[in-house]
């Protein structure tokens, strides 16, 4: 993908129990380093670029996707539990520190909780999800190791 | 897609406001009419099946997918912000009554928030979500109207 | 009193723990079957009519009663931890679904917390309480069953 | 009744908005001055004996009646929305200083609820609260003014 | 000091648990007997006077001084973790009972966890702190047992 | 100090309303540069080392001091509404990266509280809180301005 997530949140830190807070670290590879379509289901995400600059997107639920460039120094905001992405813009690796209102925030990525599932999510379930036929769903779920 | 949400949240019924609570009617075709991947990011979901057959799942965020099935008369949950869906099994039309723990839970189905948002997602980013490339994304968006 | 009520909380459900979300069901007899004036002292109660009419109300904290008749299809809210009832209208019976934003709401039946509590409330509390003398309540406790 | 309610909440104290507590105070009558059954729907009370001695008690859901006498200088407790009562024991008045976790707690009196709300809840639907028949219904009803 | 705190907190009645409130009964000696400055990390407080006369006040976080007269029978309210402080005016000794909308809300005096902590805070942002040199520091602590 | 603070809460980016959390960042002087003794009423604070090296400490409300050395890429965390305090340590300059589980945390500098509020905390309401005597209160307060 061309990033690296490191997590501090409490599974990682049990100090972090009943506190209602962690951290997380991502590092992007230069020219579009990407972390990409993901959502975390119990946290509001501030996102802070210590180095590099980002080019960062989130999807309403009302399908209106809201995009800004974030130069280093620059802060963003995720609402809870929304899609959202960022990827590198470039010639130098981007990092950003992320905080969230929760000390377990989890993070579901769209295509392995659609593909990467196990067991797995029915092929003609995925197929209406996107729109697309048996085959594409297959041939894209091939490329998805189960967790 | 085969499925038909009735919702009242308080957009529709302006008297839950301050109430934390909202409900929803889905309405299933037979043989297999689906609610597609989706999630709430602001609410758990309490589902009642009142006519019908369900196949139900969701996917933790350690990636495990948990299916049941779910009979008239049953009920399953669905937490907060985690990718669900249900379908109809069998000849008979389903209903399920949906119930949230906040007057206005949101819905982002999976499809749409990736191919359908306006404007649209970067291509790449999408490619790199579903380990594929440009031209598989852009033959699925071109079946998504931006909303 | 002419109602049933099935419930779906953590105690019969221990997968609810955390969720925050339960349901019931109650069925009513046709022709005014009645499930009395009682309250949920942890939740705020969101009922969907899936069979038959009913008349439903509750009473404010100022002493205001709010009634209406809800046909099947619609949908009532009940405050969290105000008095409520409700009672089928016409010759079928009735069914509602209710859902609750809380795992364990629990019910305060008015009429069983004055009268069938164990050990019993003193007399005279409950004579202060109705505006009426010890043989009224008497007359009344003696109708109820300790719990 | 017996006792006099002196309330800072919210209406009165509008400083209080946004902090989430309040407070009242209880005067009540020698020889029994009673502060009949009631609830809060929206906190738990914790209350403080400042002269005299009470008798103070509530009803659990599951039916089981709680009752303590508090001298003065001792404190209870009422969990949220439960039916609690206190009375005066002894010659000498009694005061009692009570905590909210709420700005505004409300106070639903069951006597009042049930048969001095205006428009009336219907005779039949309290006569199947309280397991008895129309008349004594109206008897009591005929001593509470609608407020 | 010039005061007596007694605390009824989940520590002390550990029936208090998961119920969200507690309360304190602060004792003032005549003239001038202080509750010193601090402030409670997890509650609100609202403070009655029970006899005497007190002046309370509190520092907001834009340093306003917020100040009051309170007499017998007045309220008073801390904000959620500001530092405040209460002192009795007049001949008569001073009783207040002050309530928290948190079962263990903790307090923290700031001449105490400045000077008194254990291991000691260093000199040198204690100097800071206060716009001063070592030596006031190392005075002023040596007033202070480590608790 | 030796230390200057920018903050990112709803004052400074109205975009935060509703969201509940925001960030600051922090930068200090090398060889000690101080961020004083403070606390911020309304939030807990997770704190980033994104540059030079830092010593942080915090006190409970039992007394107790905790502190650690964090060097770059160290996390921290200061429960809500307890005093804290950081420094760097070492040649180089050091930047902090903080976040706060709400968007607007306050910040209550323990120095300005006492000495630097308008009007002025009473002197022998502070002497009481340092365990000294007035001439000592006002010697420190000559060096504050009032906000």
């Amino acid at each position: 993908m061309g990033s690296v997530v490191t997590t501090a949140d409490v599974e990682r830190l049990p100090g972090l129990n009943t506190l209602g807070v962690s951290m997380s670290r991502v590092d992007y590879a230069p020219w579009g380093g990407t972390n990409p379509p993901h959502m975390h289901p119990r946290a509001t995400e501030i996102l802070f670029v210590a180095e590099g600059n980002l080019e960062v997107g989130f999807v309403t639920t009302a399908g209106r996707h809201i995009t800004r460039g974030v130069p280093k120094g620059g802060v963003f905001v995720f609402p809870r539990g929304m899609m959202h992405y960022e990827r590198s813009v470039g010639e130098a690796p981007a990092v950003a520190i992320s905080a969230f209102d929760c000390q377990l925030p989890g993070t579901q990525r769209l295509g392995e909780a659609m593909f990467g599932a196990a067991p797995g999510v029915p092929t003609d379930v995925l197929a209406r999800a996107l729109q697309t036929d048996g085959g594409v769903v297959e041939s894209i779920r091939a490329k998805f190791q189960p967790n």
